[in-house]
């Protein structure tokens, strides 16, 4: 949470305020059209189109296609950011590679790559590669506005290596840096580009060696007091249950990361694993489901306490596809109160969904200006993996 | 949640919006010190200074006491909305009683009472009784600038009952009127003046017959997306449990309402199983533990997930005090990940807690405006139960 809230804003300069408001949003949408914006901001269509003209005028927002057109023979347009506010860059250190994508700010995605690392790389040398990757996908010529950098939840711990990442990339690019958890980018990535995409409000749950996750509230991440927020790998299913890594008992973790899965079924991999659910395999398949469900009800928990509409499941367990979902959703639906009613949906984004959380982080950061042109001339750099 | 976040915005114009956060940290909590709105904002005391001035001269704000002074022989002076801009009236519809409080714009309380009435009092005459009521608080002639209202959660189901509420008020004072769940605004009103003031995050859980609450978030209501966020009731504690009256299973709402207690204890009622408590009947103990683990454990879960430091324990069960405090405190303590803590404190209002709920809900709300000097007059009525 930041220190300062604005989100109860007393309208002292409604005009100001609406412009804000409709370039806030275009900054956490990337585009919308002038209905979305009707709707996202409770404006009149009036002012919206009032609005939209002179930000238009301004230069500060461009009109452009919607992502995918709602009808056929009909291409709405839509509003987005200038592109010629300059570049962002979002990277990804995970355990063994790292993420590099480079969007303008109307989201669209003008470049990407990954690169694998030893994981008994030193951390200098990640970054000088990590930099390299960065200038390679950026061309060159373009303006750089920030860097958003997701880093793995064993390595956030570790101050010294997160300001080491930081100053690094101060040092090259001479921009805002901001970092986070990757489970934790990568659950915003999901809520702006992927299986959440639209939904103000999600739970991400990444499964893998390690279960976390994120809180979407509001379109924002909800970080909580001490910027934890998310752990959902920790909330004790069983009182009574194993010692956890964490030195808790019973946490969901030990019943569902992929090692413990691995361990009840007998499988020697995941994709043994998945081979054994499509055969029919008796075994495999009570594992998966008593795995899924306590994934469920630790769910339908949090979806009881915040009333939540979608649910996205991410990491490497995901490879068991429906075998996994259908057992979370029977759950979920089953304990969530009254009428309420939840989505749950595989991630889409992939390797590159912790770096594009990078970018959305920095896009969403208030702190940075980022509502240009911040150059004259318009952006030519593109690159590719 | 509100359809249009301003949560995360671009600073277009720095001066205009500073101004914004230091009226919007006001409405929220009543006063704060020049260094508690430095603080609050993240503003430099200089900025701050400045604007306080403008502020001030512009009759916005007044200058006032702090609550509670620091330190004997100082009192330092905090900055309040000016409290011209009009009074807020604030009602609970509890099961039995109606509570009525007036508050003025800078949070303090200028009037409250409260009536009961019989169960089965059709509507339009407790709205009757209310209006009255609150006429009398109100004592005649001050400017009011809007209803809040709390309805119990049973109510709350039932449209044409708030609708016949809301009409009631909004014919009798011609102001805006909000209606939310009552034990929604109790959580609200301990985040405000209560167990966790000047917390922006906190759990708040009301244990009676019915088991409710609230998720206050960066000093907000969370309220989800069907507006029925906080139900800790029915969070599963186990899938094989007993049916609940919401028609699921297992739900905590079935070991730990007030009845479900009782039964368990043998206890005739809650001031029985106090006396047990208090001579140190074993199984009075049992059971309570008990209901404070399965409480806590659903608590933990819910910090594992947001990270929240304050949790607010209300309702009838709370008469047990500590000895359901201290299971609670410990479950929780136990199951928060790493080297979190929350604080477990009982709720702190009483019975007025749902109508100052409602006073918070309109002084928190945006869409009504709510920075006088509304009246040339300065205000005369107080009133008293």
């Amino acid at each position: 949470m930041e220190a300062h809230s604005h989100a109860d804003l007393v309208p002292h300069s409604p005009r100001r305020l609406h412009e804000t408001w409709i370039l806030d949003h275009l900054r956490r949408q990337g585009r919308a059209s002038r209905a979305e914006l009707v709707a996202a901001t409770g404006l009149s269509r009036a002012t919206v189109s009032a609005l939209a003209g002179e930000l238009l005028a301004q230069g500060k927002v461009v009109v452009t296609d919607v992502a995918q057109p709602t009808a056929p023979g009909r291409t709405p347009q839509a509003l987005a950011l200038n592109p010629a506010a300059g570049l962002v860059l979002g990277l990804d250190f995970a355990h063994s590679r790292v993420g590099v994508v480079v969007a303008d700010a109307a989201h669209a995605i003008v470049g990407s790559a990954t690169r694998t690392y030893a994981s008994t790389t030193p951390w200098d040398t990640r970054c000088a590669i990590a930099v390299r990757l960065a200038r390679k996908v950026l061309a060159g010529d373009a303006p750089l506005a920030a860097v958003g950098i997701g880093i793995a939840g064993s390595i956030g711990g570790r101050p010294a290596v997160v300001d080491a990442i930081r100053d690094a990339f101060t040092d090259a690019f001479g921009v805002p840096v901001r970092t986070d958890n990757n489970a934790r980018l990568a659950g915003l990535a999901e809520s702006v580009w992927g299986a959440a995409r639209g939904g103000a409000d999600a739970l991400y749950v990444r499964l893998s060696s390690g279960v976390g996750g994120a809180v979407i509230l509001d379109g924002r991440v909800h970080r909580g007091r001490g910027g934890t927020a998310g752990e959902f790998g920790h909330v004790c299913v069983d009182p009574a249950g194993p010692l956890c890594r964490c030195s808790n008992r019973g946490c969901l973790e030990c019943y569902v990361g992929v090692e413990a899965v691995l361990a009840d079924s007998g499988a020697a991999t995941l994709a043994d694993l998945l081979s054994a659910l499509d055969r029919g395999d008796r075994r495999a398949s009570a594992v998966v489901t008593a795995a899924g469900q306590r994934i469920g009800l630790v769910l339908s928990g949090a979806g009881n306490v915040l009333d939540v509409p979608h649910v996205v499941l991410g990491g490497d367990l995901t490879v068991l596809g429906e075998h996994l979902v259908r057992p979370v959703r029977q759950t979920i639906t089953r304990h969530l109160h009254a009428d309420r009613a939840a989505t749950v949906a595989l991630a889409e984004l992939g390797d590159l969904d912790g770096a594009l959380g990078g970018v959305a982080l920095v896009l969403h950061d208030p702190s940075i200006p980022f509502t240009g042109p911040l150059a004259p001339r318009h952006l030519t750099g593109t690159g590719t993996a």
